[in-house]
């Protein structure tokens, strides 16, 4: 179609006349409304909405901010608008475990997530070899306490370079400083192998094991400077049993992680993540 | 509050502008939306809306129709409005097995279900007993060849007289008749003890059995003539074991099916269910 | 038929020979073995057992522990033996809210449930009214930092008066002392209203709303003197949403945990579960 | 450890003694129970017992096939012992789609499967380049009408000249002659995209999509000439919503398919699984 979709993302304090107003101002350019998803948190009157639309080929997305510019003033929005045709860049951070993402690069392959490797980052060697067969750039940034915030600064040229939206902790086991973590908060995304707030640190399947929980979990999260405290974006539980040592929860677990970490992934790729503090609106289909 | 709420359930051909439309007229009255739902349909272009409004006390339901006619004629829409604070009554109808029924009543009772039980139908005397604890009108209506139709003609009275919106049948055993499943199309929600299409018409857990299923389920659906395949609202399944006897698929199964009939019918009193063809959209939290 | 069944649980250090001697003494007076399950802990090396045996009817309780006596010595086995046949006597302990005790008392009706409810106590008058229609003993104990051990003295009477195995805390708003909790240390199940080990203590479903989780859960356990830390015998969880509120959380985990805590009573009263120190041996069909 | 471990599985009818005999046999040689699952039958009296053993460095498979010979004569049992040092070889059988066969290949490279790709055999050349990567024999065998007996005698070859144990249909979109299934009944596995008996036959997804499900779901099964109503091995469901569209189905399915195929494949070369007439026996831990 000769047509452009682009997605807004709309928060702000709530008060009659919003959808109307933001409708108005898109219908009054023919754009139509595709996914429509809006949420009025009652505690703290927070209102958040996310549209999904297609507006004729010769209106840009500077356009649709100056068309909406007069609603962004008078309710006092903040607004996010993303061009849904653009290919989001994500660099993907992982130590040893591949799992996680070996799955998030086979569900780009097939299309379920629309995004582009700008390029893969560790602390190990381990993950070269997937990276050079995929034609994705590598960098083997080993990292100790000396080094630490060096190699923070090489990540966070990486992001800026590339433009990524997104950096994916796809198992990557180093805790990032306070300063990156705050720096590029909304934007790093990672799976903690437990269901959160259960077993935060270090070993959750072993201490999963040592509580004997009957169900065992993973959680997609923001990062922030405190360590498994960020916004939880996704989280899914399987069952175990006390025949299953810990070693099986961790197979069982990589299955559960790489999919939370996937519909993590795809949910704020697509624009469908809003933080409400330190929780998280998330619009699913 | 000094307000009213109200539900807008609005079906159209897709095309640019409905949104606006709809959110300009209510605005314009002073009317917030709560809470606002929309699904278009790519494959038959149909649009489906609804709105949770909260509108100051003195605009009307008459009013809100008022406002919303231009609307309704330029885009062509099917228009529905409920006022959220009305008691919606339903009839149960129930054979002998309770759980399905003893639920609903429970959810009622503790306010997750906002309904008023009009009537407690059975071609059995069991849930007489129920009926009069509860204070609820109790019909013992038992149902062969000969009086199928006649016990029907008093139903549908029933239904009237009380100003039902919906039947619910919870485990009654009998199958409705074609004229009186088309007379109330999309007010009659049956539980089926299978996860349909699977295991339509009788015993499903003994077939489900026979055939060595690993998971169970239950579907909440409209009634339509056609047994069993009415519009799906609501299915789940559960986990079973080769140890497990048919009798015990049918233990598993009354949790399934208690939850997800109350789940369908607080769907449907909600107005979060809208008619798609042969199937339903349901606007979930 | 003219047989008698009993379960037979036993515990012992891992070493061959374990089964072949059991299950020879068994077969020497022509009892079969109905089902049968066992667990090796490698970890401890612990070994447990559980049998479900259909003895020839003039083989007595007495006569079965007579043949494995030897089998107990030689392995230095912990053996419970439980007639099948027996109607298992509890106590239902609730405060106001009333669905987990309600879902106990129906599972009982219906059969699934194989157990007499001895007496429902509570420190609210509100249980009274089911407890009367029920025709199930009722005792109203309020409990105050006074008069908390005088209460829990005549609770301890009540299970050796009623021989009573089985005290089920269906919502029991009091935390019992420590030295109820090990006097009948692995007799008491709690239902707490959380995935444990996530949010101990009070409002769980508050605590887990402020934490933005995306799955709520429900846990029941054995009751020892470190509250919500009790061996683990269940749990189960649901997806909850950003659109519901602490309040909806409440809603959808009553369903949750009425299941969840019958189905811990079930294992419990079936002779299904073993103490692993502080984990649980659940052998399910 | 220099131990042997053994699986043995055991089916006859039911009578008094048999687990008596059998680990009185395996205790007579110092062969000591890791695991051990059983289940009767009640419906049909059978018997099914799967022991894993751990016996003595200089006790042979053939001595404990020696050592049970009487029981085997006495209870007119069949038994099946497998020694579960070998590493089971299989053949993977793929069309286009490579999820499942990837999921397969990666769980064997952790070792969460534990077996040998004999070879990938396809009607298409698509997967030549994993087999390639991976180091695993590729046969390309385009299937006709005119050809299909004939490609199938080389399947039956290359099953018997590599001693493969199992066949696994991971997407291979051929339906296999009544004669080939029947010669290897028990010996192949299928992944159905759909949850069976729902929706057999082509395009499942398509179908449910069209019949407005709220689960989708995927079946391991054993293949028999009746095309998908093979003995049901593990089944999964997740839920869907009227927002999806076909194609999102079938995006959803893969991960389904994946873990339920792994799943049934890995039971089946652990000796998990016996078949019981057109229903499984499955002992998962």
């Amino acid at each position: 179609m000769s047509e452009h979709s682009y997605t807004l993302r709309i928060a702000c304090d709530d008060q009659p006349g919003i959808v109307a107003t933001v409708a108005s101002a898109l219908a009054s350019r023919g754009a139509n409304i595709i996914e429509s998803n809006q949420f009025w948190d009652r505690q703290t009157n927070q209102f958040f909405l996310r549209i999904a639309t297609s507006t004729p080929e010769n209106v840009s997305k500077a356009e649709i901010e100056l068309m909406l510019n007069p609603a962004v003033d008078r309710f006092n929005m903040k607004l996010k608008i993303d061009d849904l045709s653009r290919r989001p860049k994500i660099i993907i951070m992982v130590s040893k475990f591949d799992h996680a993402m070996l799955h998030l690069l086979y569900q780009i392959k097939v299309g379920w997530l629309d995004a582009e490797v700008a390029a893969i980052v560790s602390n190990h060697e381990d993950a070269r070899k997937i990276a050079d067969q995929e034609g994705i750039p590598f960098h083997y940034w080993p990292v100790n306490k000396e080094n630490k915030i060096e190699q923070e600064a090489k990540l966070a040229d990486l992001i800026k370079e590339t433009k990524s939206e997104l950096v994916v902790l796809a198992r990557y086991m180093q805790v990032l400083t306070n300063d990156l973590s705050s720096q590029f908060y909304g934007m790093i995304i990672n799976i903690h192998h437990s269901f959160l707030p259960s077993f935060k640190g270090a070993k959750p399947y072993h201490q999963a094991y040592e509580r004997g929980v009957k169900l065992i979990g993973a959680t997609a999260h923001y990062v922030t400077p405190d360590l498994d405290e960020g916004p939880i974006i996704e989280q899914e539980t399987e069952r175990v049993s006390h025949a299953m040592s810990a070693e099986d929860f961790v197979a069982t677990g990589r299955d559960i992680e790489a999919r939370v970490l996937a519909r993590g992934v795809k949910y704020h790729l697509e624009g469908r993540v809003m933080l409400n503090k330190n929780r998280t609106v998330v619009f699913t289909q």
